[in-house]
């Protein structure tokens, strides 16, 4: 490399605010160039800029956003219950309802995974014999879809639940409050991503069988309830980022439970010890279960900018906001830059699908990046890429979680309560750890990698956010 | 802060290699000087100079320490049995013969907790009632001692081992050759730490009756046998360093032998996953164990100036080089820089102890504690000065471990192979991460820190070695 051109006769210094190409023929002409990553706020657009303009350090957002967050963070998930969807979710059993990931979507729109995972669950449930006949019964409208989110429970990827599937069940210490998700079926061909055949519905039914009713009887006899935000702040500090990555917190969870699923092998219990030995994805169920439960309670504080879900079902994604009450702000679903399994392509993936983003309005998943530096390899990147993540998340959330540390960041808590305003100030997106459907049924899982929350939603979420008048 | 006088017309830059003391006057005076860690090589000795002047960049020590480490690096340490001493070591049952940790030392010259612990094994074996009896039986010269090292085993603190104790079993996949470590007694109140007591005898004979048996049995009927080496791969991207840190490999561990432990509940395989449950240094002694079998590997190699095992009795500490046979060059045991627990202090701390850095000869402890910065927070470190130990120790090791990977140095390889030339060449002692035992007999853990390798081990060590001739 040659020396640069020295114009000048003394060093030139200078500051570059926003387009970046603005600092290249100062830099040409030798001078050293600091430049700043700014973009207009809220896309430029004026009448939006005026609203978060308005709302921004408003005292009542302000508190409002704190209180929301307190709420989050008080929460302590205790797992007390793994019980049959049915005598948790009653409406399941009264009527042919499924629930799926996502925002509220109709079987017309449904995207291949999910119409999949559709006919196995209502083959599961005895609806029908075959994915076609399940898929006429569905065209005929005689089964009822809603979004889990709308039963306080999460499911990943496709997120199908039916009345037979056990869930686990997470309760809050202090509240009573109670929030559920399926149990893991595993890597690879599983119904979550869409996959179809013999071995998927023999495991779901072994699941419904003894797996189910052995972690039942095991967690039900533990002196006192596992509480998941501990196994969670252990994973942390060990390379989990409890959506992607999840090794260390399945097997720290098998070893609390091993001895009282050893106890119950008539129920399954041994079964249940030889299926978890391997199945490093174990805990995103528990992690997702926990963090709806947090993001729960931090959800219906009136004039809070604060996240509480973001849910995709693989056509559409949304998010709630928690002083918007229940109305989802969707956009078309992202696609996912990742790693795919050999003899697969990005031609191949699904886009975005899945509740497992509510861990990431948790404060997990691309917002503790920094913990999992294993996960930003998958992409290409490096451990200063992962650290990177994490600090930029946490420019656009509110708080910070007490006990959930990340050590290559000196043990800072994990930056979590995203919130609306400053999202569109900086035009930044939530990054989000996530597995990559193929987009035809019956197939399966076909990768893992890193997308992120369109700013879309956060744009629509702006606009309908009432603006509080100053004063009492 | 007021701005340095500036004594000189222009900016001036200096180089301060060695005694730090001599940039201080340039820099009081304006100038910007860098600084050059340097110390005179083998501590300004001449002769040990001569010596290590010969050595390096000598073409039969080069050969000969690259063909030690790719024997370390090719040992695949199989987990293959557990079963009392005495049958995998008879001379064990032959004779009052007890093993030590460290190098070889008499009764009168032992530390309190290896008292203890003598009194404790002469208990366990029926030898003595008491511990004054088992101290008169000892004073009487009736119970001979060895070191560990001297049987293939390895011992953590006090490190003694006796007939009747479980001891588990590694195998090299390639060249069936064994290495031996007891079973982990937990934390606390243990034998290794020099705690006596009803408690502690207790568990050593539950671990002998119940423990080993059904560890035995779920190991022999794994459908193939665990490869250590692959725990600890996972590990050191889960926050281990698998000698003070050992969290992730215990539940890993645990995870794999549950369901086996599980169907021999008539052994006493539920009562072991209780143990097992929360006993977060139980991998210790695998790591120790698998340590050993590589390093045994990469001993012997004529012209190697490669550590391959470094242990302290409490009182000495030796170092042993694969090129020197045998010997074991000591020094007196360091002290350690440690976190104590409530009501304890350094006065109360019994020195350096334990046959447990032989991980650290392996790579990993102190070597690998860039993948565990939680260790280095114990004496008030960032995650930034575990990333510079293992940095620093890499200065002093041959190669790299090729499956042994840091994520926070961008999956690295962990170093290994201490360079007895390297240590005097930048006179760096090898850093160790370790447990402290009170230095009084029957009291156990007071804490755990960080130490080092003294100095006086490598330097006798050098003294010792051959200078190979030039030419064939």
């Amino acid at each position: 490399m040659t020396a640069p051109k020295q114009l000048f006769d003394r060093p030139l210094r200078a500051v570059n605010v926003g387009v970046e190409e603005f600092a290249r023929p100062l830099e040409a002409a030798g001078a050293e160039v600091t430049s700043v990553d700014w973009r207009p706020p809220a896309g430029g657009d004026r009448e939006l800029g005026l609203t978060l303009a308005n709302l921004t350090a408003h005292p009542l957002v302000e508190s409002a956003n704190e209180e929301a967050v307190n709420r989050i963070l008080d929460t302590q998930p205790l797992l007390v219950d793994v019980r049959p969807a049915r005598e948790v979710l009653p409406e399941l059993g009264e009527a042919r309802l499924l629930l799926h990931a996502g925002p509220p979507i109709e079987w017309e729109r449904m995207c291949g995974p999910m119409r999949a995972a559709v006919a196995g669950a209502a083959m599961l449930e005895g609806w029908a014999d075959t994915p076609s006949a399940a898929e006429r019964l569905a065209d005929s409208g005689e089964i009822k879809f809603a979004p889990c989110h709308h039963h306080d429970a999460v499911g990943p990827m496709a997120g199908i639940i039916s009345a037979s599937m056990p869930l686990l069940v997470v309760q809050d210490a202090r509240t009573g409050r109670r929030a559920y998700s399926t149990l893991n079926e595993g890597q690879g061909r599983c119904l979550r991503y869409g996959a179809l055949g013999e071995d998927v519905m023999r495991r779901l039914t072994w699941m419904g069988e003894r797996l189910g009713p052995s972690l039942r009887a095991a967690i039900r006899s533990m002196p006192e309830p596992v509480n998941l935000k501990t196994v969670i702040a252990q994973a942390l500090q060990m390379g989990d980022e409890c959506h992607s990555r999840n090794v260390a917190a399945s097997a720290l969870l098998v070893r609390l439970l091993a001895p009282a699923l050893a106890r119950h092998r008539e129920l399954g219990g041994i079964e249940a010890l030889e299926f978890l030995a391997d199945n490093n994805y174990w805990f995103l169920n528990f992690s997702m279960a926990a963090s709806k439960l947090a993001t729960m309670a931090g959800h219906g504080v009136a004039h809070s900018t604060v996240v509480t879900a973001f849910a995709r079902n693989g056509v559409d994604v949304g998010i709630r906001v928690s002083g918007t009450g229940d109305e989802w702000f969707t956009a078309p679903a992202a696609d996912v830059d990742g790693l795919y399994f050999p003899g697969y392509g990005p031609a191949d993936a699904n886009p975005d699908i899945g509740d497992s983003a509510i861990t990431e309005v948790h404060g997990l998943g691309g917002f503790s990046l920094a913990a999992a530096p294993a996960i930003v390899g998958f992409v290409g990147g490096t451990t200063a890429d992962a650290r990177r993540a994490t600090e930029e998340m946490a420019t656009i959330t509110v708080g910070r979680h007490r006990e959930l540390q990340l050590p290559t960041l000196d043990f800072a808590g994990s930056p979590v309560g995203i919130d609306v305003r400053a999202v569109l100030d900086a035009s930044l997106e939530p990054v989000i750890t996530t597995g990559i459907s193929h987009r035809e049924p019956g197939i399966g899982q076909i990768g893992a990698g890193i997308t992120h929350a369109p700013l879309e939603c956060f744009v629509k979420a702006l606009r309908a956010f009432p603006v509080p008048r100053y004063g009492p």
